[in-house]
């Protein structure tokens, strides 16, 4: 009998109840044989949480999926179709240290493409890269769906530090714009294109077609009168972009791009924070606290709705749609982290983009964008650029490196900032960072 | 009541049946009101023919579609919604003289973008510049499909002569290909997806999905087999590529590659033909009267089984597909014409390149093909460079630059030779030619 | 008899002296025979007073160079060889604006790349495409050498916005740095030769060849050891760069880098600077008086050594040295301002560089650079992508597009504030541009 | 004591007389303290008969240069500051059956990018890949100048497959072609400043400078008025360009280019050639013997003017004053073949380029060419292309890419003579080329 395995690294995550929600919703098309859940030992406490409920989420839907806990990556990998990373390195605590030490030196933290997503990046891409060590071993045809953040970043370090091709990064982002966008304008979700150009959180939507239609014209305009409510919708502080910005882009930027067009506000909304006590990390850790609580309950056999107000849903539905897509070689189009291939002329060729992909067995094929216009080119050059320097960095483990590619974000106010924060953050994360500590 | 209207320009082709069938057969998702035949007082006898057969064909199948005739290209195009234009400027006896003039000084005339094509172009593209124009005033939001050869000049032409961007060349080849192949692997043809890499008649696959799965080196395998086999189903005569040429490109050249690849035995053959009296467009001319004496039979009511084996079947039913996706925004993968916009990265962004797209309302988007390796190269390069100089050429009555450009054509032996050709044949067509005459 | 015609727009400025100095200086292989010195009524009384000492420093030579001094542009350019042009729209007064408004807002002005220089760019580029349209007209085979700021953007706007291809941007930041690292190094700066890559004052020393061999290491090395000191040398406050970036970098920043490698730090200072009343523009105002007094002393017939310590010395010698090597076609090589036509593979073709070329009588021929390392890239591409917004903005006079390209500057700390600093800018500049006040 | 040592290998070539010549006419400035000529044990006689001429010639012009005849690579390259490859691999007898084995299947052989260029790669690109390997280890610092055909594939694959940069390609077209138009001209050839575009046997002259002066389109109309017998200075034969192909152009094709232009011409001078025994090669061994003879002559103590009249002249001196520039540090202009770097920007970075560059001691840098005009591009291209895979052939030894490179040759009539051709060749040359004769 055929067999459908996924593997899930990082399975004691709070977001893995809607992963499984996915799957049992999509049995019908996705028939998983197998779902395991994968984790550390540091994890055990939380991965027999979240895999109990699993298993009584499945039992309720009266579905044949064998849910398996384990503590071996390798036993687990073996002849996978699919493996799921959602693992942080350094737990949470490591989030909370990547977002309080750069604000403690006036500097936002940002834990995806600012200071905090570089040192996240740094601690992350060795495992990823060993991961797939083992994956070309155990099982070389499955595909790796990543959304460990920086989930830009890590795509790309696959695609040029190893010579394993089928990975993809997946982000929560283009999902919500669309559906908050869609929402905004009464338009049925279901029935939209985006033009995406970029990378990830560092992405515009650059064309929006509603029954084959571009209706970008009409969402800029609307998003120039709602863009404070639109942005609300999401885990983001609701600042209203300017309309003279937005006319000119005919864009809409993506909630990260909150941090470079509104660097000042974003910095001393973060101070305060800071100095309260609840930077993001902070209160992620707590709704997590709750999330468990709630997860313990032996009655609870659905995922909770709770977990929809945690920042980062729809990712996991996002993985699991993604996933039927390649199965069964549906060819719609979806929104990934993939390798460029001169999609976007502007960019090398060889880097990760986030564009509008036609998802096939044989992978993401990205549409062309062409050209960017130079509206929303320098922001996407700047960043991107600076991402490439993270990713060597993180390889090498060049210290210099990490301090140019820091000084080259947008976000860092100067040189010298850039020394003192690499400094501390390889310092606090020492434990998980061997490779600026060889000799 | 909402319209759907059609023009057809050049409708006394034989090829109209096919794509009255196509209409009839995909009537109910694309519900025509009007099919406008628009052709021009010498074709008045033709067209006549060609659209009583077509009522009988509408009546036949009882759908409430007006079949107009008219020589009133102004009064067609007015609101139409789609355009498509099969007209051939100076009729089969232009590209009897295309052919012939050149094989009587040695050089092969290739109706496509050979000498012969060249001429095509030179004779087409004013035309098709004239039609856009009234299209840009009559009906500026309708598409224009163009199967009138050389289809990938005339979509480039009008890409970089005017400002329209609704326009989208059709041909034959990409789908016959597919079916070819598919027919050959004993595979669903409906379940094929190629990667096509090039321009029109300059085209290879160089990916072949089947069920998602990449099976290219599985066909490649079957190809060097059997390609004369293969070869063989369309009209073109069966040659046998070299195993090590295809292992090699582990790709399959279109059938014109023949010309390209065997240029001394495609020679020759060619001029057998023209001492023979029987090159293709005399071939053509045969047939074509068959085909018309058929046609007035005022009992036939349907396309007629013979019209499958005039070169170019499939076409029509490719530009009804094309339609339906456009006008049903289908989001489906077709084989169509359109601006480069960085799909392939080695050819100019705003070239035309024959690739697979998504075809959407808002026209065919295509999907990034990246490098093109240097197997094919130099081939797609020099073949698209000789067309960059003929379409400005065609605009331009650039004399010298018409040699030129010749003299650049892989299949001229010498520069003297596109001389004397090109005089010759700016001679016989002087009357369709009026750019290369004044003053 | 042969003339050799120089046109000096701006005529009355106080570098005027260093220009008639190095014509002097060069006098056997440059034998100019009129230097007209043109400038605008309201600039009567310097013109008066520089132009007097011009034709004492002529007199003292003893050369028969005819000094012109006129007030009306045409009749100066006609069948002119060379054109200088060293103008300020708006006087003193305007740059002051430039840098108080902006920082009054908590954002540096930067008179060249910062808000500054975009209402530099607003209020010199519309003068100085009228002035092409006059060479064109009376001298359409002079050459127009511009060093008024910002320097390649005024280069870059004649490129793509005129046919007039005679022109070249000119700085004396290459000049200064060659220098100034040369006497670090003691190295005699007449054997050095740099590979500099960006644009202006967005420009990094990438190699650095003493007698031809490449000794950027030490260099770099050096600079490590004494940036402080090196930077002392020109108008920059001396802020010492962080050895991890240089090292990392492998390449020397321009001074204007300061402002992007410590923002913050020269916030604060500008800041400080601005509640003292001496910023920059009124530094420079009162340098000027104090050389305007000197050069009234109609004992003088020489440079006065003052005029050194202005900054932008040596601007005037670089012209004088460009002049004659273009006169004499000297093949020489110099760093100038003018289309990368591919010369750095990163940057469009059809922008302006700063790039070592080779300097002909045919205008500056750039040596290929390639593509810039990613340590630099991001910088040098958003700084590069702000200018081309700017350029566009100052053409079409687009409010919209102002504020977009000045919130797309790392000096921008916030939209909103690019929203407020355009429009008081706008207001304060009113009068020299007429393009945004258009209905 | 400084020294100064140069090896030559394939210092028993007829065309060493030239070099030393060179060097002698150049010693102030380049003062080489040892010449080692290096031959193989086959060429023994051959190197004691022009090393001894050698001797005789430097003795004659009074100078302290040692010249040294070594049959060990090794021990001669040790130290070495300039290396210059004119060896033949294969001897004479090689290049008459690359020759007369394509023309006997009715191709062209071209010995330098046809079907016997490709053949002379395979055979020297290994041995050249040998002495770079040597050169790394005895002699990292020296410059190797390679005249060895085909130059520009050679240079190629040391730049591709080798971490050695110190690397130039150097052909006499270049030399000869400025030389011979400005004797057409009436120009004194060293005020003449080429703008070149192509690589090696595949270069225009695209601008054509006098005493800094733009004269290409006099140029332009003095060959089409000259062009038969301004061809005629060289070893081909007169062909007289069409003026239309010329004035498009508006550039001057390389002699090479005759093959491609006149390749039906070319072909039946070949065929004709071939069938009374005097085709190139054969041409040439004769020539030589007769050099021989004379250089035997004891009494010889001067380079013979018979040399003059082997085509191919000018090379070696063409070497010298490229090494005399690089020693000295010259900053003249230079054309060579040398990395692209994006100096044509249709052109991969990576691939060797022949054009205008400025020499130092750091080595040639190209002046950016920018874009090729459509008319050159795509003849520029698919010879490049050829190149690529020629190259690839070489180092791999694969026989399908072989075939695969041929038949993408615009001088080859047909896959099926590709095959039969390459595989003639590969019997024909065995001995030669181990790396097809693996496994």
């Amino acid at each position: 009998m055929k067999t459908l395995k996924i593997v899930t690294i990082g399975g004691g995550s709070s977001y893995t109840p809607e992963l499984v929600e996915g799957f049992i919703n999509r049995y019908e098309e996705l028939p998983i044989t197998e779902l395991w859940l994968v984790d550390i030992e540091e994890g055990r406490e939380k991965l027999e949480i979240v895999g109990n409920l699993a298993r009584r989420m499945v039992e309720k839907a009266d579905l044949p999926i064998d849910v398996i806990l384990s503590y071996d990556r390798k036993e687990a990998l073996k002849d996978a179709d699919f493996v799921t990373t959602q693992m942080r390195v350094g737990q949470i605590s490591a989030r909370i240290k990547d977002e309080r030490i750069p604000i403690s030196h006036g500097m936002i933290g940002q834990e995806t493409n600012g200071a905090g997503g570089m040192f996240k990046a740094f601690r992350t891409i060795p495992v990823i890269l060993e991961i797939v060590k083992e994956i070309q071993e155990l099982c070389p045809d499955a595909w790796l769906i990543n959304f460990t953040n920086p989930a830009g970043m890590v795509t790309e370090a696959v695609l040029n530090y190893t010579e394993f091709k089928n990975v993809i990064g997946l982000c929560n982002v283009p999902f919500d714009m669309k559906q908050g966008i869609s929402k905004q304008m009464n338009y049925d979700a279901d029935k939209v294109r985006l033009e995406l150009s970029g990378s990830n959180h560092n992405v515009f939507i650059t064309d929006f077609f509603y029954e084959g239609n571009s209706v970008i014209n009409e969402v800029v305009k609307s998003y120039v009168e709602n863009s404070e409510k639109t942005l609300a919708m999401n885990n983001f502080d609701a600042l209203s972009y300017p309309p003279e910005l937005l006319k000119s882009l005919n864009a809409i930027p993506c909630p990260y791009h909150n941090y470079y067009y509104f660097t000042q506000e974003q910095l001393e909304k973060n101070l305060q924070e800071y100095k309260e006590g609840n930077v993001r990390g902070e209160v992620v850790e707590q709704l997590e606290k709750e999330l468990f609580e709630i997860y313990k309950d032996q009655s609870l056999d659905i995922k909770p709705a709770q977990l929809e107000q945690r920042g980062g849903a729809h990712y996991s539905d996002a993985a699991c749609s993604l996933i039927n897509s390649i199965y069964n070689n549906k060819q719609d189009i979806q929104y990934v982290n993939t390798l460029n291939n001169g999609a976007i002329s502007d960019l090398p060729s060889d880097c990760a983009v986030e564009v509008a992909c036609v998802i096939t067995k044989d992978g993401p094929k990205p549409i062309s964008v062409g050209s960017l216009k130079p509206q929303i080119k320098g922001m996407i050059e700047v960043i991107k650029n600076f991402e490439k320097l993270t990713i060597e960095a993180a390889i090498t483990g060049d210290r210099d490196l990490a301090i140019t590619a820091l000084s080259s974000n947008p976000l860092c106010p100067s040189t010298y900032k850039a020394v003192e924060v690499v400094d501390e953050l390889l310092q606090a994360h020492k434990l998980y960072l061997p490779q600026f500590n060889q000799k």
